[in-house]
Protein backbone atom coordinates (compact mmCIF):
# COMPACT_ATOMS: atom_id res chain seq x y z
CA UNK A 1 0.00 0.00 0.00
CA UNK A 2 1.05 3.86 -1.24
CA UNK A 3 2.43 5.99 1.98
CA UNK A 4 0.01 8.85 1.55
CA UNK A 5 1.66 12.01 3.61
CA UNK A 6 -0.44 14.00 6.54
CA UNK A 7 -1.12 17.24 4.80
CA UNK A 8 -1.21 20.25 6.98
CA UNK A 9 -1.64 23.79 5.91
CA UNK A 10 1.86 25.47 6.03
CA UNK A 11 2.63 28.81 4.69
CA UNK A 12 4.78 28.16 1.35
CA UNK A 13 5.56 29.88 -1.82
CA UNK A 14 2.58 29.06 -4.27
CA UNK A 15 4.91 29.78 -7.16
CA UNK A 16 7.45 27.31 -5.90
CA UNK A 17 4.76 24.50 -5.89
CA UNK A 18 3.71 25.42 -9.15
CA UNK A 19 7.05 25.03 -10.41
CA UNK A 20 7.85 21.69 -8.78
CA UNK A 21 4.13 20.47 -9.60
CA UNK A 22 5.25 21.77 -13.53
CA UNK A 23 8.20 19.79 -13.67
CA UNK A 24 7.58 16.85 -11.60
CA UNK A 25 4.42 15.85 -13.87
CA UNK A 26 6.29 16.70 -17.55
CA UNK A 27 9.29 14.76 -15.77
CA UNK A 28 7.18 12.08 -15.02
CA UNK A 29 5.93 11.35 -18.26
CA UNK A 30 9.00 10.92 -19.77
CA UNK A 31 10.32 8.51 -16.70
CA UNK A 32 6.75 6.20 -17.05
CA UNK A 33 7.34 5.71 -20.41
CA UNK A 34 10.77 4.97 -19.41
CA UNK A 35 9.75 2.52 -16.77
CA UNK A 36 7.56 0.21 -19.16
CA UNK A 37 10.16 0.55 -22.39
CA UNK A 38 12.34 -0.89 -20.23
CA UNK A 39 9.98 -2.87 -18.06
CA UNK A 40 11.55 -1.81 -14.69
CA UNK A 41 9.34 -1.76 -11.62
CA UNK A 42 11.14 0.01 -9.06
CA UNK A 43 11.17 3.21 -11.84
CA UNK A 44 7.45 2.71 -11.70
CA UNK A 45 7.20 2.34 -8.48
CA UNK A 46 8.63 5.86 -8.32
CA UNK A 47 6.62 7.14 -10.65
CA UNK A 48 4.01 6.21 -8.14
CA UNK A 49 5.37 7.55 -5.27
CA UNK A 50 5.96 11.01 -7.04
CA UNK A 51 2.06 11.01 -8.07
CA UNK A 52 1.53 10.39 -4.84
CA UNK A 53 3.55 13.63 -3.81
CA UNK A 54 2.34 15.47 -6.64
CA UNK A 55 -1.45 14.85 -4.90
CA UNK A 56 0.35 16.15 -1.87
CA UNK A 57 1.78 19.64 -3.57
CA UNK A 58 -1.91 20.01 -5.25
CA UNK A 59 -3.17 19.98 -1.79
CA UNK A 60 -0.94 22.37 0.00
CA UNK A 61 -1.63 24.75 -3.12
CA UNK A 62 -5.03 24.78 -3.07
CA UNK A 63 -4.94 25.82 0.61
CA UNK A 64 -2.21 28.44 -0.31
CA UNK A 65 -4.45 30.09 -2.71
CA UNK A 66 -7.54 29.43 -0.60
CA UNK A 67 -5.43 31.54 2.05
CA UNK A 68 -3.91 34.02 -0.41
CA UNK A 69 -7.51 35.03 -2.02
CA UNK A 70 -8.13 36.57 1.29
CA UNK A 71 -12.09 36.67 0.87
CA UNK A 72 -11.93 38.38 -1.65
CA UNK A 73 -13.38 37.94 -5.21
CA UNK A 74 -11.63 39.93 -7.03
CA UNK A 75 -8.41 37.91 -5.43
CA UNK A 76 -10.34 34.74 -6.28
CA UNK A 77 -10.81 36.08 -9.87
CA UNK A 78 -6.67 36.34 -10.39
CA UNK A 79 -6.17 33.35 -9.09
CA UNK A 80 -8.15 30.95 -10.64
CA UNK A 81 -6.22 30.75 -13.73
CA UNK A 82 -3.25 29.13 -11.03
CA UNK A 83 -5.44 26.71 -9.69
CA UNK A 84 -6.29 25.48 -13.13
CA UNK A 85 -3.06 25.26 -13.95
CA UNK A 86 -2.10 23.26 -11.45
CA UNK A 87 -5.22 20.81 -11.44
CA UNK A 88 -3.78 20.70 -15.16
CA UNK A 89 -0.40 19.35 -13.88
CA UNK A 90 -2.19 17.83 -11.26
CA UNK A 91 -3.65 15.78 -14.42
CA UNK A 92 -0.66 14.91 -16.31
CA UNK A 93 0.88 13.32 -13.45
CA UNK A 94 -2.06 10.96 -13.04
CA UNK A 95 -1.73 10.05 -16.74
CA UNK A 96 2.27 9.19 -16.23
CA UNK A 97 0.96 7.06 -13.42
CA UNK A 98 -1.51 5.39 -15.49
CA UNK A 99 1.08 4.47 -17.77
CA UNK A 100 3.62 3.39 -14.52
CA UNK A 101 0.99 1.30 -13.48
CA UNK A 102 1.09 -1.12 -16.76
CA UNK A 103 4.69 -2.22 -15.40
CA UNK A 104 3.42 -2.34 -11.75
CA UNK A 105 0.22 -4.19 -12.05
CA UNK A 106 2.04 -6.24 -14.75
CA UNK A 107 0.03 -5.92 -17.41
CA UNK A 108 2.24 -6.58 -20.03
CA UNK A 109 3.73 -3.47 -22.60
CA UNK A 110 2.71 -4.13 -26.13
CA UNK A 111 5.31 -4.23 -28.55
CA UNK A 112 3.39 -1.12 -30.40
CA UNK A 113 4.29 0.85 -26.92
CA UNK A 114 8.08 0.43 -27.41
CA UNK A 115 7.52 0.59 -31.32
CA UNK A 116 5.48 4.80 -30.80
CA UNK A 117 9.47 5.71 -29.89
CA UNK A 118 11.04 4.63 -32.76
CA UNK A 119 9.72 7.51 -34.53
CA UNK A 120 9.71 10.41 -32.27
CA UNK A 121 12.43 13.40 -32.30
CA UNK A 122 12.99 12.55 -28.64
CA UNK A 123 14.10 9.26 -27.26
CA UNK A 124 14.38 7.51 -24.36
CA UNK A 125 17.93 5.63 -23.44
CA UNK A 126 18.97 3.43 -21.17
CA UNK A 127 22.82 2.95 -20.57
CA UNK A 128 25.63 1.73 -17.83
CA UNK A 129 28.34 3.96 -17.33
CA UNK A 130 31.02 0.81 -17.64
CA UNK A 131 34.73 1.29 -16.76
CA UNK A 132 37.63 3.81 -18.70
CA UNK A 133 34.29 5.78 -19.53
CA UNK A 134 35.77 9.38 -19.50
CA UNK A 135 32.05 10.11 -17.79
CA UNK A 136 32.98 8.42 -14.48
CA UNK A 137 33.28 11.08 -11.59
CA UNK A 138 32.22 14.10 -13.43
CA UNK A 139 29.32 16.09 -12.35
CA UNK A 140 26.74 16.47 -14.59
CA UNK A 141 27.13 20.14 -15.01
CA UNK A 142 30.85 19.00 -16.50
CA UNK A 143 29.32 16.76 -18.72
CA UNK A 144 27.92 20.09 -20.62
CA UNK A 145 25.04 17.59 -22.04
CA UNK A 146 22.49 19.99 -22.61
CA UNK A 147 24.90 22.21 -24.90
CA UNK A 148 26.91 19.72 -26.45
CA UNK A 149 24.93 16.50 -27.49
CA UNK A 150 20.96 17.61 -26.40
CA UNK A 151 21.04 14.83 -24.09
CA UNK A 152 19.11 15.12 -20.33
CA UNK A 153 20.01 12.58 -18.12
CA UNK A 154 16.42 12.11 -16.55
CA UNK A 155 17.27 9.31 -13.61
CA UNK A 156 20.44 7.50 -12.40
CA UNK A 157 20.00 3.90 -10.90
CA UNK A 158 22.42 3.67 -8.11
CA UNK A 159 22.89 0.76 -5.62
CA UNK A 160 19.05 -0.23 -6.36
CA UNK A 161 18.10 3.10 -5.65
CA UNK A 162 16.83 5.72 -8.48
CA UNK A 163 18.02 9.60 -8.20
CA UNK A 164 15.46 11.35 -9.98
CA UNK A 165 16.12 14.47 -11.91
CA UNK A 166 19.39 14.54 -10.85
CA UNK A 167 20.60 18.21 -10.28
CA UNK A 168 24.28 19.46 -12.07
CA UNK A 169 26.22 18.81 -9.49
CA UNK A 170 25.89 15.07 -8.92
CA UNK A 171 28.25 12.50 -10.08
CA UNK A 172 28.50 9.91 -12.52
CA UNK A 173 29.71 6.65 -11.51
CA UNK A 174 30.53 3.32 -13.16
CA UNK A 175 28.17 1.02 -12.69
CA UNK A 176 25.63 3.96 -12.56
CA UNK A 177 22.34 3.19 -15.22
CA UNK A 178 21.28 6.34 -16.41
CA UNK A 179 18.45 7.14 -18.24
CA UNK A 180 18.88 9.87 -20.77
CA UNK A 181 16.80 11.65 -23.31
CA UNK A 182 17.61 13.52 -26.36
CA UNK A 183 17.42 13.27 -30.25
CA UNK A 184 18.63 9.95 -31.63
CA UNK A 185 22.01 10.73 -32.64
CA UNK A 186 23.03 12.70 -29.31
CA UNK A 187 21.99 9.77 -27.09
CA UNK A 188 23.82 7.19 -29.35
CA UNK A 189 27.01 9.10 -29.11
CA UNK A 190 26.59 9.55 -25.29
CA UNK A 191 25.74 6.26 -25.38
CA UNK A 192 29.23 5.27 -26.82
CA UNK A 193 31.06 7.46 -24.73
CA UNK A 194 29.35 5.92 -21.24
CA UNK A 195 30.36 2.26 -22.28
CA UNK A 196 33.93 3.60 -22.55
CA UNK A 197 34.18 3.80 -26.57
CA UNK A 198 35.83 6.58 -28.00
CA UNK A 199 33.39 9.15 -28.87
CA UNK A 200 32.83 12.79 -28.85
CA UNK A 201 32.71 14.48 -25.39
CA UNK A 202 34.97 16.66 -24.38
CA UNK A 203 37.40 15.07 -21.95
CA UNK B 1 -19.30 26.26 -31.14
CA UNK B 2 -16.73 23.68 -31.99
CA UNK B 3 -16.52 21.42 -34.98
CA UNK B 4 -16.32 17.94 -34.09
CA UNK B 5 -15.64 15.07 -36.50
CA UNK B 6 -17.97 12.50 -37.24
CA UNK B 7 -16.73 8.86 -36.03
CA UNK B 8 -16.62 6.40 -38.01
CA UNK B 9 -14.67 3.03 -37.97
CA UNK B 10 -11.77 2.94 -40.65
CA UNK B 11 -8.98 0.38 -40.79
CA UNK B 12 -5.79 2.81 -39.75
CA UNK B 13 -2.73 1.37 -37.50
CA UNK B 14 -2.81 1.64 -34.25
CA UNK B 15 1.02 2.22 -33.91
CA UNK B 16 0.37 5.19 -36.28
CA UNK B 17 -2.58 6.63 -34.12
CA UNK B 18 -0.49 6.30 -30.98
CA UNK B 19 2.42 7.62 -32.84
CA UNK B 20 0.30 10.41 -33.27
CA UNK B 21 -1.29 10.51 -29.94
CA UNK B 22 1.26 10.70 -27.70
CA UNK B 23 3.01 14.01 -30.25
CA UNK B 24 0.40 15.75 -29.84
CA UNK B 25 -0.55 15.88 -26.82
CA UNK B 26 3.00 16.48 -25.35
CA UNK B 27 3.44 19.18 -28.13
CA UNK B 28 0.24 20.38 -26.89
CA UNK B 29 1.29 21.02 -23.08
CA UNK B 30 4.17 23.57 -24.90
CA UNK B 31 1.78 24.96 -27.09
CA UNK B 32 -0.91 25.65 -24.50
CA UNK B 33 1.62 27.06 -22.05
CA UNK B 34 2.82 29.30 -25.17
CA UNK B 35 -0.76 30.25 -25.62
CA UNK B 36 -0.89 31.20 -21.68
CA UNK B 37 2.27 33.15 -21.89
CA UNK B 38 2.09 35.42 -25.09
CA UNK B 39 -1.73 35.55 -23.89
CA UNK B 40 -2.58 34.35 -27.54
CA UNK B 41 -6.19 33.46 -28.23
CA UNK B 42 -5.45 31.93 -31.89
CA UNK B 43 -3.35 29.86 -30.67
CA UNK B 44 -5.16 28.48 -27.75
CA UNK B 45 -7.84 28.08 -30.27
CA UNK B 46 -5.68 26.13 -32.26
CA UNK B 47 -4.86 24.14 -28.64
CA UNK B 48 -8.68 23.36 -28.28
CA UNK B 49 -8.91 22.23 -32.01
CA UNK B 50 -6.29 19.82 -31.09
CA UNK B 51 -7.67 18.35 -28.03
CA UNK B 52 -10.73 17.64 -30.10
CA UNK B 53 -8.63 15.64 -32.88
CA UNK B 54 -7.06 14.22 -30.37
CA UNK B 55 -10.54 12.61 -29.10
CA UNK B 56 -11.22 11.70 -32.14
CA UNK B 57 -8.37 9.98 -32.36
CA UNK B 58 -8.47 7.96 -29.05
CA UNK B 59 -11.79 6.53 -30.50
CA UNK B 60 -10.62 5.72 -33.61
CA UNK B 61 -8.01 3.99 -31.79
CA UNK B 62 -10.43 1.94 -29.22
CA UNK B 63 -12.25 0.63 -31.99
CA UNK B 64 -8.95 -0.88 -33.74
CA UNK B 65 -8.24 -2.19 -30.44
CA UNK B 66 -11.40 -4.18 -30.44
CA UNK B 67 -11.62 -5.31 -33.61
CA UNK B 68 -7.69 -6.46 -32.93
CA UNK B 69 -8.38 -7.87 -30.16
CA UNK B 70 -10.51 -10.29 -32.89
CA UNK B 71 -13.05 -11.65 -29.51
CA UNK B 72 -9.94 -13.09 -27.44
CA UNK B 73 -9.41 -12.81 -24.57
CA UNK B 74 -5.61 -13.56 -24.75
CA UNK B 75 -5.56 -10.82 -27.52
CA UNK B 76 -7.38 -8.54 -24.87
CA UNK B 77 -4.99 -8.56 -22.09
CA UNK B 78 -2.17 -8.07 -24.27
CA UNK B 79 -3.93 -5.23 -25.74
CA UNK B 80 -5.11 -3.38 -22.62
CA UNK B 81 -0.98 -1.87 -22.47
CA UNK B 82 -2.14 -0.15 -25.65
CA UNK B 83 -5.49 1.19 -24.68
CA UNK B 84 -3.74 2.50 -21.03
CA UNK B 85 -0.89 4.65 -23.09
CA UNK B 86 -3.69 6.05 -25.61
CA UNK B 87 -6.25 6.91 -22.35
CA UNK B 88 -3.34 8.54 -21.10
CA UNK B 89 -2.01 10.72 -23.90
CA UNK B 90 -6.12 11.72 -24.02
CA UNK B 91 -5.51 12.42 -20.30
CA UNK B 92 -2.54 14.80 -21.34
CA UNK B 93 -4.31 16.43 -23.91
CA UNK B 94 -7.39 17.17 -21.91
CA UNK B 95 -4.67 19.00 -19.30
CA UNK B 96 -2.99 20.87 -22.07
CA UNK B 97 -6.90 22.26 -23.58
CA UNK B 98 -7.73 23.27 -19.92
CA UNK B 99 -4.76 25.66 -19.18
CA UNK B 100 -5.64 26.79 -23.35
CA UNK B 101 -8.89 27.53 -22.05
CA UNK B 102 -7.60 30.10 -19.60
CA UNK B 103 -7.05 32.57 -22.87
CA UNK B 104 -10.08 31.59 -24.57
CA UNK B 105 -12.49 32.31 -21.67
CA UNK B 106 -10.00 35.54 -20.84
CA UNK B 107 -9.82 34.00 -17.36
CA UNK B 108 -6.54 35.92 -17.40
CA UNK B 109 -2.98 34.66 -16.97
CA UNK B 110 -1.53 34.85 -13.52
CA UNK B 111 2.16 36.37 -13.12
CA UNK B 112 2.94 33.38 -11.03
CA UNK B 113 2.25 31.27 -14.76
CA UNK B 114 4.43 33.46 -16.37
CA UNK B 115 6.97 33.14 -13.04
CA UNK B 116 7.06 29.63 -13.42
CA UNK B 117 9.11 29.26 -16.72
CA UNK B 118 12.17 31.59 -15.33
CA UNK B 119 13.14 28.52 -13.23
CA UNK B 120 12.37 25.92 -16.08
CA UNK B 121 15.20 24.54 -17.88
CA UNK B 122 13.41 24.37 -21.01
CA UNK B 123 11.40 27.72 -22.16
CA UNK B 124 9.17 29.06 -25.01
CA UNK B 125 10.06 32.18 -26.58
CA UNK B 126 8.45 34.11 -29.40
CA UNK B 127 10.27 35.52 -31.91
CA UNK B 128 9.45 37.73 -35.37
CA UNK B 129 11.99 36.53 -38.16
CA UNK B 130 12.74 40.64 -39.32
CA UNK B 131 14.65 41.47 -42.45
CA UNK B 132 18.09 40.66 -42.75
CA UNK B 133 17.99 37.84 -40.78
CA UNK B 134 19.97 34.70 -42.27
CA UNK B 135 17.27 32.12 -41.51
CA UNK B 136 15.17 33.91 -44.36
CA UNK B 137 14.03 31.89 -46.78
CA UNK B 138 15.99 28.69 -44.95
CA UNK B 139 14.70 25.04 -44.56
CA UNK B 140 14.20 24.40 -40.72
CA UNK B 141 15.98 21.26 -41.28
CA UNK B 142 18.66 23.48 -42.85
CA UNK B 143 19.08 25.41 -39.80
CA UNK B 144 19.96 22.06 -37.86
CA UNK B 145 18.57 23.55 -34.80
CA UNK B 146 18.31 20.51 -32.59
CA UNK B 147 22.13 19.76 -33.43
CA UNK B 148 23.29 23.51 -33.06
CA UNK B 149 21.43 25.39 -30.57
CA UNK B 150 18.85 23.28 -28.60
CA UNK B 151 16.43 25.02 -30.13
CA UNK B 152 13.16 23.64 -31.96
CA UNK B 153 10.36 25.31 -33.43
CA UNK B 154 7.22 24.28 -32.33
CA UNK B 155 4.81 26.92 -34.26
CA UNK B 156 4.77 29.19 -36.92
CA UNK B 157 2.65 31.92 -36.89
CA UNK B 158 2.23 33.22 -40.56
CA UNK B 159 -0.82 35.46 -42.24
CA UNK B 160 -2.84 34.95 -39.42
CA UNK B 161 -2.45 30.77 -38.96
CA UNK B 162 -0.82 28.98 -36.75
CA UNK B 163 1.51 25.81 -38.77
CA UNK B 164 1.68 23.56 -35.32
CA UNK B 165 4.83 21.10 -35.40
CA UNK B 166 6.08 22.38 -38.76
CA UNK B 167 8.10 19.60 -40.37
CA UNK B 168 11.86 19.83 -41.41
CA UNK B 169 11.01 20.91 -45.11
CA UNK B 170 8.62 23.98 -43.87
CA UNK B 171 10.68 27.32 -44.49
CA UNK B 172 11.08 30.04 -42.51
CA UNK B 173 9.81 33.33 -44.01
CA UNK B 174 10.40 37.46 -42.89
CA UNK B 175 7.33 38.41 -40.79
CA UNK B 176 6.45 34.86 -39.29
CA UNK B 177 6.45 34.79 -35.73
CA UNK B 178 7.78 31.33 -34.41
CA UNK B 179 7.56 29.88 -31.42
CA UNK B 180 10.78 28.22 -29.69
CA UNK B 181 11.55 25.85 -27.22
CA UNK B 182 15.01 25.24 -25.58
CA UNK B 183 17.54 25.94 -22.89
CA UNK B 184 17.63 29.53 -22.40
CA UNK B 185 20.85 30.33 -23.99
CA UNK B 186 20.08 28.41 -27.25
CA UNK B 187 16.80 30.24 -27.51
CA UNK B 188 18.42 33.67 -26.87
CA UNK B 189 20.79 32.90 -29.33
CA UNK B 190 18.09 32.15 -31.64
CA UNK B 191 16.19 35.04 -31.09
CA UNK B 192 19.18 37.21 -32.11
CA UNK B 193 19.95 35.73 -35.20
CA UNK B 194 16.21 35.66 -36.33
CA UNK B 195 15.96 39.18 -35.51
CA UNK B 196 18.87 39.83 -37.95
CA UNK B 197 21.49 40.66 -35.39
CA UNK B 198 24.89 38.72 -35.57
CA UNK B 199 24.63 35.10 -34.08
CA UNK B 200 26.38 32.21 -34.21
CA UNK B 201 23.44 30.28 -36.60
CA UNK B 202 26.10 28.83 -39.61
CA UNK B 203 25.07 30.39 -42.91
Amino acid sequence: MPHFERIQYKPISVRELLVEMKNLSELMIDLAYSAALFNDKELAEDVLALESHVDTLAYLLDMEIMVAARGDPKDAEALIGVSTVAAATDKISDAAADIAAIVTRDIGVHPIVGAIFEKVEERLMKVTVKEGSVITGKHIGELGLAAGMSVDIIAIRRNKNWIINPDETERVFRGDILITRGAPIGIKEFKDVAEGKPGKLKE
